[in-house]
């Protein structure tokens, strides 16, 4: 499946800050074939660093999509029953308009005067997409971390739009921890003095922050079990500690590795903006318990989580799965046995591709009827 | 009980990596009073940013103790019953010799010309300490983190030595993900380009990198409940969100707080070289089993660790206390139920203190027979 990527533009967005972003651009992909009564279309909505390739081949790269192990023919997201669309998030790099971009106004890249966003705002972009995909009523919306956040969002946000949500992985408020991690991060970044106050398009790009920061979303993606299968104390091209402050273990080689990897195809000011708008994510920042968020719409549920996953741990999906039912809504809730961690709805995927499967074919047929 | 710093220095001594440090000085402090037969010294071992300044009101600074809850009068470790020692490791900069010490060869710091040291060197230095004080049986070793690696090293180098440690969350070995916190730390530093090379004495030290190290270190130190207690998503000094890049919530406020502060009274390079001995620390490291590696000697062992302390989490006293019992020796070991993450055993004192109370108690009563 050999896919090409797609952009449309729109007039103007507004914002939850209160600005206006003119134009927009949106890049997405779209796999499968949207039926007739167009109630077969699904929306993939991506974690923190990825894109709209979702899925199949790139034609441009020749890489695979990030969830090409869940969406295809005969997959958790059967592009053989169901037009799947994935786009690129609002504040993102990778075609869809974000600090990276050129502001119109002045011709050059917005950098740290483009406006702060929300997983409401990506998820208002994404309306506007599916509007002009002449989708009304999307079959379903999931994804996984942040993935998961614009999910329960559009079924906030848009509950008459969306039949199903499958929020994976994920919670409806970053707790302290969570921002916590972000902020180092963030401080990695701004330490860095390529970073030069967001000003360093066509210079020399914070790649050293960037891969630092990089290198601590690692460490919170996997487990403490999975680094060790995987690691362990083994130590790399070395018979014995080598003593000297050169890379000595595996892991370190590991982490230098997808740090220097990630400044290759990610934008810093990108790291700062989604992750302040996964900071600021809070269902229930207007005051109203999370129940009482979950009180309109007929969305039904399905929310995954995974044993091993520390940073975004289960509690928090079934705090999520608590106020759904507190006002009987439709909502399955598992949590899958699995080693890898927060990587788990990325790799660990045989249990999950049955439960969306199933879930999937319920909804279609509910929805056909 | 204001307390003053002392400085002892000897010739020269041998590192495991083959090298020599001539000379090399050690701060320390000592509380209470040594009796007649020598048989009441308890040497404490601070963690990795501590320093000899375990207890009481620093002369210097009027600052107490890293440890002042557990050490003194009455306290755990019973200043009016024990001579409690404390000592900066090797390789710190709080008046042990390290890589901001001067090279005698070349009259500059060492910076990273500073052999690479191992935990086993800083109990090496100790025991010259304890020697020099003229103590031949310690009645108790103990520290929690760092500072258990360094009880459990002391069993192990000089059991004759050692009649009990008490290893405070802890392990006998850095697993990888432990290894991958320290290294993101360490890159953070090495990527400020104030570092230099480590060459930055007399020049601006390498803040930023240093700052963003110690945030991480702090996630790790506490719990993600602790977190949620201290900070929850409260949001500093404004009523509503900002959006702005400025700090939005207490804990990003707390951590940058701690970031900076931390650069006034810590190297990086010494934050390098430490970081480095935690992660070489296996006491398996020649291939025996960790069984094996505690056949010899009688110390007694009171092992402790925290159920909310996932940075040291409690299966690594449970791995120790099970090599001890495999060989049956004299091992007690308690999980304490705490909210506060691996700073339990610095804030959490309540029942520690009592389980170190009833133990050295014990120890000595028999010591003294």
């Amino acid at each position: 499946m050999i896919v090409d990527a797609n952009v449309v533009s729109f007039d103007a967005i507004s914002l939850d800050c209160g600005a206006t972003l003119a134009p927009v651009q949106v890049a997405y992909e779209t796999y499968g074939v949207l039926d007739q009564a167009k109630s077969n279309a699904i929306l993939i909505l991506h974690a923190f660093s990825g894109d709209a390739h979702a899925a199949g081949i790139s034609h441009e790269t020749g890489k695979p999509g990030w969830w090409d192990n869940m969406i295809g023919p005969g997959k958790a997201f059967d592009t053989d029953k169901y037009f799947v669309i994935c786009a690129n998030v609002l504040g993102g790099c990778r075609g869809t308009t974000g600090p990276s971009s050129i502001n119109p106004q002045t011709g050059c890249p917005y950098a740290m005067s483009f406006p702060v966003i929300t997983i409401a705002d990506m998820v208002r972009l994404q309306k506007m997409l599916i509007d002009y995909l002449g989708v009304h009523r999307l079959l379903c919306v999931s994804g996984g971390s942040m993935g998961g956040m614009q999910a329960l969002q559009w079924a906030v946000s848009y509950p008459e739009a969306v039949a199903s949500a499958i929020p994976i992985a994920t919670t409806a408020r970053h707790s302290a921890q969570q921002i916590a991690f972000n902020e180092v991060g963030r401080q990695a970044i701004i330490a860095d003095p390529d970073w030069n106050d967001g000003n360093y398009y066509g210079k020399k790009p914070p790649a050293r922050g960037l891969a630092v920061a990089r290198m601590v979303g690692h460490i919170t993606y996997m487990s403490d079990d999975s680094m060790r299968e995987k690691f362990g104390r083994r130590l790399r091209g070395k018979d014995a500690f080598g003593f000297d402050f050169d890379v000595d273990f595996e892991v370190e080689s590991y982490l230098r590795y997808r740090g220097s990897e990630f400044v290759t195809r990610f934008d810093a000011n990108s790291y700062l903006y989604i992750t302040k708008a996964m900071d600021y994510f809070d269902l229930t920042n207007d005051h109203k318990s999370l129940a009482t968020v979950f009180e309109k719409g007929d969305t039904r549920f399905l929310a995954l989580s995974f044993t091993s996953d520390w940073l975004y741990p289960s509690y928090q999906s079934q705090e999520i799965v608590r106020a759904l039912r507190s006002r009987n809504r439709d909502v399955a809730y598992c949590e899958l046995p699995s080693n890898y961690g927060h990587d788990a709805f990325l790799v660990d995927v045989a249990e999950q591709t049955n439960l969306v499967r199933g879930f999937l074919a319920r909804v279609y047929r509910e929805a056909s009827k």
